[in-house]
């Protein structure tokens, strides 16, 4: 049985070598005649501009899935970050593999560059999220099992959404975090075991320091990386000074609000640091797909400040409701921090579209 | 009284919000008729090759609040981290109201950017720093209150000093490094109580390994970002480049001189991670003022060299007759770390400003 | 003897700063007129779109050191951290000065600017490999003699390598990785003692937990930065993307290997951190060299996977040989990380130079 993952591995990784061999191509990105053949050229900005910033993109391309990775630890410690390394690794390559199929496949190749990891890297960011949700639950092969379906629905969801539907979601609040927020409650559901999952908690209690010092390496992190992420995607290239200040005004007023209503619900004076670090990604979930949209900073403050007040009262009040009357376990939860903010997000992002007609968007 | 913080929190952040929503509006940077108003735009580069690295701009803002978080962990660990979070996720919002008043205020709107974002972050800084001082003798409530005053007080500072006074100080030097710590070393005095920190010391003595974890991170996060971050603010083009050589000179130096001076003060053979901690912020708050001025690599080297020698004789002689002459506590030993650097490095610039004629200039 | 660190300290920083008094001047790499002396400026690309991102050079010069830094903890915790930092301070000085010699001296000046910083961290990245074999067996001062040495021959084998053979390696597989493995056992062979190397091993395994934090933290570190810092130093710019790409999948396949061959070598169903760190750096080093040449994914693939194969293998199998045999105690296992990556490397450049002919290039 020790043996098992280290076939199935094996398995995967000849079958990605296969067929990379036999499709993937790289992109003659950098060469002038750019993108002459009839692939899907929309999704990349190819003006003279976007070449500037190509080695900051492909450099920026792994920084997602290790924030989410980063956070991970705060609750469950190095034990669980060899795992969650294995997920990424070959998430990464099935999902640059599937979204060339139907984005770039031409004449029996499918043609990769810098863009095509950052998606591949977003795919692989909403299976860490549904990771959050099952985590001390399944075993390694059941992981790496999921992470194969789970990339094939989340690019197809993608594709209905962003190309046939015309959403724009430039942060990815409906693609990545509610998708993977609520596939992985799905997969919760039907892998419900009652038992393995008291045991876990408490093995989580027994962390203690450890985790408060990987949660505050979290947290930096996230503040540090992450509102400059969520520009790099933004359509309108003006507005992507927009989408950083509007993240970062998001996520102040969602850590204080958790400075608010910790005390009150909770028998502690100062929240503590896994606390800060869920009000910090709530309130970059939320801003997904409104950042970019947003004209005014407090919007931002106000989005923000809600959903730093909505998290943690769906953790005292919702995580109890749903693991006793649904059977659904949430070990992270991960319904709280992506889940809920994220179709805050995509809510707000509907609403300003709509709003947007001429006289608002002519005062800028 | 578990309340009262909270209380507060909501109290400022509503406040926040409703002087963002009557006051702050986006300023037009990326559209083509740049600050067509009659705003101070002398704080910003308005040349086209600004517009390119405002990503990076905006990115760097929050690494200048969280370098020092990180070094103030390797001296409190996790405990004191979500307190110094909260107050700089006040003081960053604070700070932008507070400036832009002063800078940017117009038809009773303040514009605010990537740049804004900037100066409120050296203001958050400072405020870091100053916390420094009184760590472990005051309750958050208190902390932010001092937060609420400093800002004003180091707005105002800073418009005195760059703006009436005219004096180059991209690196700040003065108006942050030096302003903070004797603010600092001021609130502590007029808190002065004599027991509290006895026992804090006790404690911190107890964290013993962990402490040196997060000093080995923190003195690298300085190494890799402090020296980028102190060219993004550079007046001359041209000198961005010196400001990062100089900054890694100065700090280079500074290190070998603390392996030379703390095996003759204290009884071992290699200096413990903090004090390399220190040593890396003192060589970085020298070079504030002076990083785009000097034009030899070995001005840099010297300059270092001397505040590496100088701090640790700060914290072995100067700190003990400071809390007992002066009763003033100092917990971080901020006076040491950025007070005497940043006036080493104030007098520096102000020496180099006044030799800066024709013929030194003139041979580049 | 306690002070004997200590002197020499002082010694070498007072050479260093005279020296640097005396020699080195900043090259005018800004202004308009750029290398209008003799100098040797082809190692530096001198068009304009060079300039652009000198903020971004200068910025990661100080990252690859400290990735290899960071990756050491994960084997020694903190205790070895302020000596890698000493020799990281000095071995930057020095070698700037010796690089400056044989590459910028001009009228008896040596003109350093960006780019002679990235050189010199890199010789000072191979010191620190060197350290990497005799950690725990040599004490500082002979630390500090050693990187003395190390330095001026490594400036001669690069030299030799890249500017009389002309050998193309971008990336440093010959220079960095495999001269660093293989002078550190060349040291180790001269230091051989047969009984240190046991107690270190002890100690080292009474780390256990923190040692899998650092582990952790390194890896994470090595996936984000060390693919953007390899493209630093391409020649081709529009190899610059694939240079990325390249070493991003080759990491991402030596991982996975880890996974397959882990469970069978050793009696754990998951490799440990520190083996899948190993990993990541195996899978880095087999790209230095060709990493800017191969045109096609999956070719980046199947080179970190074998890596990936052969380094765990090496630890098992090849390391008690060296040991038994040879007398060569090897405490980091750099022969298995860095020298046989390295050597794989430089044969597949090789290769794949030698193949470059006109019809492979033609298709692009």
């Amino acid at each position: 049985s020790r043996l098992r993952l280290s076939g199935l591995c094996f398995l995967f990784q000849i079958l990605n070598i296969l067929l990379f061999a036999v499709f993937v191509r790289y992109s003659p990105e950098g060469s002038p005649g750019q993108c002459p053949w009839q692939l899907n050229c929309s999704r990349r900005i190819q003006d003279s501009g976007f070449q500037q910033p190509r080695f900051q993109d492909s450099h920026i391309q792994v920084l997602l899935s290790f924030g989410l990775l980063v956070t991970f630890l705060g609750r469950y410690g190095p034990g669980s970050a060899a795992i969650s390394i294995l997920i990424i690794a070959f998430a990464i390559q099935w999902a640059l593999l599937i979204q060339g199929i139907l984005y770039s496949f031409l004449n029996g190749k499918i043609y990769v560059g810098a863009q095509s990891m950052v998606s591949a890297d977003f795919c692989t960011a909403a299976v860490l999220i549904s990771t959050g949700a099952v985590l001390g639950r399944v075993n390694p092969v059941q992981m790496l099992l999921l992470a194969l379906l789970e990339v094939i629905l989340c690019t197809l969801n993608e594709y209905i959404l962003l190309n046939l539907m015309g959403v724009s979601d430039s942060g990815r609040s409906l693609t990545v975090h509610t998708f993977g927020a609520y596939f992985g409650l799905m997969v919760s559901r039907v892998l419900y075991q009652p038992h393995k999952d008291k045991r876990r908690r408490q093995e989580q209690q027994d962390m203690g320091q450890q985790a408060d010092f990987f949660a505050v390496a979290g947290t930096i992190y996230l503040w540090i990386f992450w509102p400059s992420f969520t520009s790099t995607t933004t359509v309108h290239d003006n507005a992507e000074n927009w989408a950083v200040l509007n993240t970062y005004f998001s996520l102040v007023a969602s850590t204080v609000a958790t400075f608010i209503l910790s005390p009150v619900l909770y028998e502690e004076s100062t929240p503590r640091m896994v606390q800060i670090q869920d009000a910090t990604l709530a309130g970059m979930a939320v801003m997904g797909m409104a950042g970019e949209m947003l004209v005014t900073p407090f919007g931002a403050l106000i989005a923000g400040f809600l959903v730093g007040l909505i998290s943690p009262l769906g953790f005292r009040f919702f995580t109890p409701i749903l693991r006793s009357r649904l059977k659904i376990q949430d070990t992270c939860g991960v319904h709280n921090i992506h889940g809920l903010p994220g179709i805050l997000g995509a809510l707000l992002g509907t609403l300003l579209t709509l709003l947007a007609t001429a006289d608002t968007y002519g005062d800028r």
